[in-house]
């Protein structure tokens, strides 16, 4: 995930050679491959920059987040191929109906942000999904110490400074997967990919923990994968907390230093467990 | 850019309400309009998360970035609408042949993240440009000012902590503008949009600073600018310090505590100034 560079390092007024690492960045090519008609199609439908490990979760955590799978048992295998490696195939399983609108409405009027906030708000409106339990907790001091054991899961950000982190943890505190990438959506999507691969049975009860800020991007892929609550080292934006409030979602940030802000549903939040439902 | 939010704060150990702000994340829907054969068309081209502020200068930014438009000459107005301000539509002036293609290799294949990474980069080789001028240098005490200088035109961030920046800076380090928003990206189109629209003259001896890491996407942003040093607060991604190798960028990255590194053309980084050239 990261690779030696020779610098110039300016310090105490002086400047002189020295080696140091930076995250690698490169492109990565998702692809479906569906079979119709007695005959095999790929469409390539998305090409993000990523850092290199997991992009088979990675594939499967960014279809699932954009709704073009539901489940691991819409994916019949991922071949991870191309000549540095910079192209995935997800092969659909037969029977799986692929939405085309939905995939051009996803990623036509997508832009170098982003999403589509507007097109997604609606489709996310227009998504039947029952409420989020609140008939747990969640101890404050458990919640501050989350970024830390997020940090221990991290060693390549230590070298270049450079890498986002996304964690899952139970509610009760344990760390269930990490995922790094240089970009915090990727770092996300891996990690989501990566339960759904390894067919985690509910995220509902778990906590996301981010290494950065909280943007709509990230609330809504944490919605989509029905994550009862988000904390964020930094902090959210006006949109993330409309989509958390409107949603159902605890969504935390500012983690540090023995602190927090709770922008929605702080009814989770509580020294009291609810034994019963953890 | 900014709007109050109600939360829980916890520190020192218990909860309680407070006042707070949040940064504003909205989207924007930018769109093109066109006339040929004696009509009116529009297309929206891209929708993107982003401040509300400046929109006319992000649309004309992003759409310099992406090599839609070459300068201020190819746009004939600007116009911001919609029900919440968040429609933006580029007239282009008559004359100004649109290449469809170009825009849908740009943003088909685009994903959540970002750049369709690979079509950039061969869509970057191939463009004709000359190489950056090396023959100005920035002290090493300028450049490592300049974060704090930025951040004192960042009213907002101290209130949010969630907003990116990005200034351009004269090589004698004066401030020519600075912008800010939740994506880094928008920062940067801001910024560039501002100075195209303002007819700023050449981008070559100025400094980019940014207050986060430095990608790709950014480094791509300022090789179409033809900016020749850039300034991150944070690390610089492999692909970004390839691209700035490549070209002629002189990158910098983790200005901060009075030191940095840098990854790239560092004979930019000198005591001695060739008064002539600056």
């Amino acid at each position: 995930m990261i690779r030696p560079v020779s610098i110039h390092r300016f310090e105490n007024g002086a400047i002189h050679r020295a080696a140091d690492f930076v995250a690698i960045e490169e492109p990565l090519e998702i692809r479906i491959r569906e079979g119709r008609d007695g005959k095999w199609t790929t469409h390539a439908v998305a090409v993000t920059m990523r850092t290199p490990g997991a992009d088979d979760e990675l594939a499967a955590g960014f279809l699932y987040s954009e709704s073009i799978v539901n489940s691991a048992a819409d994916i019949a295998l991922i071949e991870v191929g191309g000549e540095r490696g910079n192209e995935v195939t997800v092969e659909l399983r037969s029977g799986v109906d692929l939405d085309w609108g939905r995939l051009k409405r996803n990623f036509y009027t997508t832009s170098s942000c982003g999403v589509c906030g507007k097109a997604s708000l609606e489709a996310l409106e227009i998504e039947d999904a029952p409420p989020l339990p609140t008939d747990f907790g969640i101890a404050p001091e458990l919640i501050a110490s989350l970024p830390d054991r997020l940090r221990e899961a991290q060693p390549d950000f230590g070298a270049t400074g450079g890498l986002h982190a996304a964690g899952l943890f139970s509610g009760d505190g344990r760390l269930l997967a990490a995922r790094e990438d240089v970009g915090r959506h990727n770092a996300t999507d891996k990690l989501i990919g990566h339960g759904i691969l390894a067919g985690f049975p509910d995220f509902a009860e778990n906590i996301l923990v981010l290494s950065g800020r909280a943007s709509f991007e990230l609330l809504q892929k944490a919605w989509r994968a029905r994550i009862g609550v988000v904390a964020a080292v930094g902090a959210p934006s006006s949109l993330a907390v409309e989509l958390a409030e409107r949603f159902g979602i605890t969504l935390i940030g500012f983690v540090r230093d023995s602190r927090f802000n709770v922008y929605s549903h702080p009814q989770r939040v509580r020294e009291e467990r609810d034994t019963g439902t953890i």
